[in-house]
């Protein structure tokens, strides 16, 4: 077990199976020293645990849940092309918001993404970020979070 | 002419003239070894073939159709700083669909710029990809696509 | 102090403090040679100076402004980092508008930290971007702006 899923499994948490892209892309690519990792959908076992814009059908509290699942799934993605302990850093996180028209806290949604990440790589977790709302999202997701790492 | 553009030309497409911004920015920048390309609107000739949003004004299967079109842009955006042989991986693809509400197909119009990037690079264009809705684009434009390639 | 300093200060300008992260990222991460900068709102002082979106509260001459301050922000960022003149090209650049749903003028706002960028890095300011429309943003910012540099 690496020691990212290691310090996973000390919080009760397990890297998911990856999450099939729902289209014609690959759910990470690393090139020269770079990994590019997909949007991921907050899917848990092919379902997502909830629908509809944060701010309206959804509360913030659920939104950040789902941003952790955005998180794990994030991880499951980088393994599919790296080995997790081979990444130097988690350099920029993307975080997109399916929000409300009046709902600007996208960035306490995307910390939730952000917290795992820090948990699993420590140090080499902390990372840049951009946040935004979006109006709809894939699948009617409320979040969608990507994100660009290196390996050592 | 590249191996890419043999590709095209064997489905009958071409690499077009490059669209010049409309703003204050480069079509693409190479650097290291890395080439980021600009958003690019599915112009044709100076002109979008239709304006608004999918799944009001303009509907999937034409939204898909212009992201094709977006590829082809992006290909000759490419071209303008790096032989497009050199390309050694399409790493990440970004698309923006200008989206009704209720439109959470953003992954099957993305797919238009995904299939053309596949066709004309082989296993270099197969990449990880973000698509997300937006309520709006520059020239009211339905979709808009970036993409951040490598070279060898 | 900088060449790049020196050029923004020849025009009235000087680079601000970088302002803190409103959540649980931080303003730039610099990995190999690439520099990864958060979203950036037009905060002065701790504040945002408008509120909404462009087309309906915000003006596209007042958002222009706004964009302006995101692009020195974002140069306050790079400074946490990284000696700004060791910055070899100012690569993507993203900007998010927050739009009213007929508001079609994104490159133009985003313009604003365009130019600001190449005025302060010159040739090596000269960058890809993208521009989009979102519906709403953190703490109600009509702009906000990201950036990829590398350094030499």
């Amino acid at each position: 077990m690496s020691t990212v899923e290691e310090r996973l499994s000390a919080l009760g948490l397990t890297v998911p199976q990856v999450v099939p892209p729902v289209a014609d892309y690959q759910p990470a690519v690393v090139v020269d020293k770079v990994v590019y990792v997909s949007g991921q959908l907050p899917l848990v076992g092919g379902e997502l645990p909830a629908e509809g814009k944060v701010g309206a059908e959804v509360t913030p509290e659920q939104a950040y849940e789902l941003a952790k699942q955005c998180g794990l799934n994030l991880i499951a993605a980088l393994k599919t092309v790296v080995d997790l302990d081979s990444i130097v850093r988690i350099a920029k996180v993307g975080g997109f918001v399916a929000s409300a028209p009046d709902f600007t806290g996208q960035p306490q949604v995307i910390n939730g993404a952000s917290e795992i990440l820090g948990q699993a790589f420590g140090e080499a977790g902390v990372h840049a970020r951009s946040a935004v709302g979006v109006p709809v999202l894939p699948l009617n997701t409320p979040v969608e979070v990507d994100l660009i790492a290196h390996i050592g």
